[in-house]
C-alpha cells in the first residue's frame, strides 16, 4: 500500500494532493488488470473512465489521417506512443470532464496493472469534497492544457511542411 | 449590474454558479477597456489573465506556420476567428492554470469592454473557497479539451491534405 501511495503521490493528476486524498480518490476508483496484447479503448469509441498505470507498458495508437483516404493495413497513417509505468502517466482523461470519443487506441504492450475512475464517481466525490475535486481539475486542466500545446504545435508544423510542399508545385 | 450577471451566468466559464459566487469572482475581475484596433495581447508572449468578452468584437489572429518558414505581410498564413460579445465568450483562459505563451494574437474590431482575471488571484480566490475553485475549473478544462478536440480533427484533417499531395508527387 505503502509502495502503491508513493507511486500515486507522483502522478501529475495528484500533484498537492494529500496521502489522505489520494486515499479517498482511491475508494472511488476500481483496480483493473489487462493482459498482453488487451485493447483498453479503441479510437472513436465513447469514453467514460480514466486509467492510471500502475504496472506495465502500454502502446498509443493515434489515426494520423481521415478514415478512407489512405490505406492503414501496414500502419502507415498511425502513430505511436509508449507509456510506460515508470513515468506514472495517465490516459483517457478527458472522459472525467465529460463523455467523449476517444482519441486513440490503448493496447497493453506488457500485462498491465491500472486504477480506473469512473467520470460519475469522480463528479460525485468532488461535489462532496471540493477541495478534491479542485485539486484534481486544476491538475487535469494542467494536463489537458499541455496536450493542447503540443498539439498546436504540431498543426503549426503540419501547415509548414504542406505549404513548403505546395510552393514547390 | 443585473445585465451584467445576465450576461456572465451565460459565459461558458460560469457554468454551475450562483449569482452570489459569480459575485464573489467579479471582486477579483477588473474592468478593461481597449479601443477599436488596439491589440490586447500578443502570440508568443507570456501572458497570466484571461478576459471574459463584455462588449464589443475582438479578431483572434493565429499564425499557422513556423517563423521564417513563409513571408506573411499578406497574411496569407494567418487564420482569423471572430468572438463576438453576443456569444459570451473568454479568451487567453489557458493563463488561469500557469503562465504560459499565448498561442494567436487578439486585436480588438471595434471599442470593447472586458473583464480581466488574473491567475494568481483566481488561484487565491480558489484556495480559499474550493467551491468556486472546483465549478470554475470544471468549465475551463472543459473549454481546453473542447479546442484540444478542435485542433486534433485540424490535425487529422492537415495530415489527410498533405498525404494526398505527397501521393500525387
Amino acid at each position: 500500500m505503502e509502495e502503491l501511495m508513493g507511486h500515486l503521490s507522483e502522478t501529475d493528476l495528484f500533484n498537492g494532493l494529500t496521502v489522505e486524498q489520494i486515499r479517498k480518490v482511491l475508494t472511488i476508483s476500481r483496480k483493473v488488470n489487462f493482459n498482453k496484447n488487451e485493447v483498453i479503448m479503441e479510437e472513436g469509441q465513447i469514453g467514460d473512465a480514466m486509467y492510471i498505470i500502475i504496472e506495465g507498458v502500454v502502446q498509443v495508437i493515434k489515426t494520423l489521417t481521415l478514415k478512407g483516404v489512405e490505406e492503414d493495413s501496414d500502419g502507415k497513417n498511425k502513430v505511436f506512443t509508449r507509456l510506460d509505468a515508470k513515468q506514472h502517466p495517465v490516459f483517457g482523461e478527458i472522459a472525467l470532464l465529460e463523455e467523449s470519443e476517444r482519441t486513440a487506441t490503448v493496447m497493453a504492450e506488457t500485462d498491465c496493472v491500472f486504477y480506473e475512475i469512473r467520470k460519475d464517481d469522480f463528479l460525485r466525490l468532488a461535489e462532496s469534497d471540493y477541495e478534491i475535486g479542485y485539486r484534481i481539475l486544476l491538475n487535469l486542466a494542467r494536463i489537458v492544457s499541455s496536450r493542447l500545446r503540443k498539439v498546436n504545435e504540431d498543426a503549426i508544423k503540419l501547415t509548414t511542411v504542406l505549404s513548403l510542399v505546395l510552393r514547390e508545385n
